[in-house]
């Protein structure tokens, strides 16, 4: 609960109707993908970054925590109002793109843009922002940047990270500060950029982005092939960026999957395809059948069941709905899924899938296996009916050993979907007390009072 | 001056011979780029990331400044070893590779590897390390990331900093920390990696770096564009960009340059070249022609002086001969350079060089400029001989005005070399107070006694 007095300061700095406290509102802002649930004492939308900052102010004086939050589709609750006594900072008022400089290649954009939206508009004037979230027609770029959002095209173009070159951000304490800025090359002081962007909202509230661009690519082509085994999967991706091609994705799905397609869509998957890869290469649209042949060429030795080419974008629809059709079906195995997104080096995910085919028979639990084999980041989908006594513990501790298989591979628990209070009890696993002291040290000294997002990341607060 | 007994503790860390006190091996370790000189109390040479760790720990206990060095090749001071009672921790016997892994394209080197050495190394199997200061052929791997090193191919390939996967580091306080990994993607936790890089040795010794390589491309070619003015030039760049073609360098350098670069050689410059663009495309063989023709077609409208494509290597390497002559040719104009490197949005380069040659008028000074067209880096030479009294005062009048004249234009002070002592006095004019406040701030958290590289970046120490 939040005095009277507290919420009448937050509606005299965003007007009145910008302040939610019923019920029903309360609720609206109490969840997101992960489907945990926490009741915040407030919600409150900010329609400039003047008012965030009065209102961080306000929040640090009265030691009140606050919790930033986009569109609420994160996997792993950073934007969750974890304290009863919290206030949601909703964002979604500012939603303006501010500027597309066509002649620099830089936008300019508030936190509260949906992602999508923002592709759409900077690639009808002929612009590219690569990173797509599987969020992004809800997703926003506030929420992007604080996640560092990643994506199949990630695997050529790179993270949201590596596209974000300056923030306008409201600190903890209020203050107001631009980091970075509309310039290719920057590097006077600390890169607050870099610290901001993955940070999940701990450091700072993100009220404006410039965005580095790229010229959009001429056209693309896709091909699915099918392999007789992961490991044919897997050698593919890495003789095709060897022979110099980086295709713009590289999407994977394992032979668990593709027995879940199979036996729930009438899709055409041969009994012996055990790995599937989507290849797509974009650029110049000359070059681009020659890049597709060449791949063909590349792969054929590495146990290849079947090559197929689109030849037009709807021929490309139809090869891409062997991936849309996953979630649907994984439903019909299991009620409940959770989601990881551990990342291994690309040379390893042969392994890695035996490690999750090994673990799924040790705790008796379906676990599926899909994603960017391009970057070795894998989504392992534990497939569970929760509501059997028994079943949550026996995805917990597969979870568990799944990071643990990660860390033994030299990867990471996380490649997109970050840490938030899902994986805080993990933490200790991948970082050592040293990286985590020293992280908690920064968010200390930037926050000291523990008031922006707390709970997150950090396995116990700071 | 040093206690004996830290002397004597130093020496059972490394060994006797690793740590020379004596003056003229002070001297060769007081200075770099920049010219000026501070003579330290002791260079110590590491053998080893726990000797690092013991040290940091000895010189936090007695609060002895440490100022990491690898060649000393900066252009800041961000190496030089400012007060008299301070080490200078040499990084030069941390020169190994670790470890080259073709399959996963990633490397893990000690931070003494010359940048060079390290890209033949990469280059021999196939592979590729782009960024590519001017200093390579002795700056080291370490100060590159310390400084976020750029040079010309970073219009295509982005900066040092965006290779950089991982770190090993000890912290100020003598602890040893892992960044990041060999994954292409993470995000558990703060983006320490991205902190470090660029922070100019002030918060941790790198001891270890990671970084992520790209296949070679198969070959490039190189063309010399003569324009009648600046605007031709820029204007060239922002098409080329916006016909989806971008060049692995797209160097320029003014007409003020030209006529040094005329003055002092036999080489052909026509009177009505007043600007040059040296374009480098790179890639697949059979494509280059088809791009280099194409270049020349978007740029004809645009004031073209004369095309020069080469078609061999030699003709290649005579391409490069007119920006590598640059150097020599400024020395007839006076002894001594002044280099800085602002940074504008790409289509400012021309408005940027015309306040330079105003300001250049005003105080008397001669500037001429070349740089990165691409990213709007401009190398911004002021040449003077500061022995005629008053030259080192228009000089720094002059520096002052652009900086400004950056700022104005939404640029910044440095692209490339950092702030180091150099443009400390300076550094208020682009950061606001409460970004300052906000570096200062994780500098004292994570260097508490302000013994790792003080004094550099920031106006005064924290």
């Amino acid at each position: 609960m939040l005095d009277k007095t507290i919420i009448s300061n937050l509606e005299q700095i965003v007007g009145k109707k910008h302040v939610l406290t019923d019920k029903a509102s309360l609720i609206c802002y109490s969840y997101d993908a992960t489907q945990r649930k926490f009741l915040p004492a407030a919600v409150v939308h900010p329609g400039s970054t003047e008012e965030i900052s009065r209102i961080m102010a306000l929040a640090n004086q009265h030691r009140i925590p606050v919790y930033p939050r986009g569109a609420g589709s994160g996997f792993t609750g950073g934007s969750l109002p974890t304290s009863t006594d919290g206030i949601v900072l909703g964002l979604t008022r500012l939603d303006r793109i501010l500027e597309i400089d066509e002649e620099n290649l830089v936008a300019t954009v508030e936190p509260g843009v949906v992602t999508e939206a923002f592709q759409k508009a900077v690639e009808k004037v002929g612009l590219f922002y690569p990173p797509d979230p599987a969020s992004l027609k809800m997703s926003t770029l506030g929420g992007n940047v604080a996640e560092c959002a990643g994506g199949p095209r990630c695997v050529k173009y790179g993270v949201t990270k590596d596209y974000i070159i300056g923030l306008e951000i409201v600190t903890p304490t209020g203050d107001i500060i631009t980091t970075g800025g509309p310039t290719m090359k920057g590097v006077v002081g600390y890169d607050l950029t870099k610290l901001i962007c993955g940070s999940e909202g701990t450091l700072a509230v993100i009220t404006k982005v410039i965005i580095k661009l790229l010229p959009l690519p001429e056209a693309k082509k896709t091909m699915l092939v099918l392999f007789d085994s992961i490991d044919g999967a897997a050698q593919a991706v890495s003789s095709i960026i060897r022979n110099k091609i980086i295709p713009a994705t590289l999407e994977f799905m394992d032979g668990r999957t593709l027995d879940c397609v199979r036996d729930a869509t009438s899709l055409e998957v041969p009994d012996s395809a055990r790995a599937v890869l989507i290849i797509e290469v974009d650029g110049d649209r000359e070059f681009l059948d020659k890049q597709a042949h060449k791949i063909a060429e590349i792969i054929k030795p590495l146990g290849v069941v079947e090559t197929r080419i689109a030849e037009t974008p709807a021929e490309s629809d139809a090869l891409w709905q062997i991936r849309r059709s996953v979630s649907a079906s994984l439903r019909r195995v299991n009620p409940d899924k959770f989601n990881e997104d551990i990342c291994v080096p690309r040379s390893k995910v042969p392994e890695m899938i035996r490690k999750i085919d090994t673990i799924s028979d040790k705790f008796g639990v379906p676990i599926v296996n899909f994603g960017h084999a391009g970057d070795g980041n894998i989504h392992v989908n534990i497939m569970i009916d929760s509501k059997i006594p028994g079943e949550q513990e026996k995805a917990d501790q597969a979870i568990a050993a799944v990071f643990a298989g990660a860390l033994e591979l030299g990867g990471t628990m996380s490649g997109e979907h970050g840490v938030g209070i899902m994986k805080a009890p993990f933490v200790g696993m991948e970082l050592g007390n040293a990286a985590i002291d020293y992280m908690k040290t920064i968010k200390k000294a930037l926050d000291p009072n523990n008031i922006l997002n707390p709970g997150k990341i950090f396995p116990s607060d700071v």
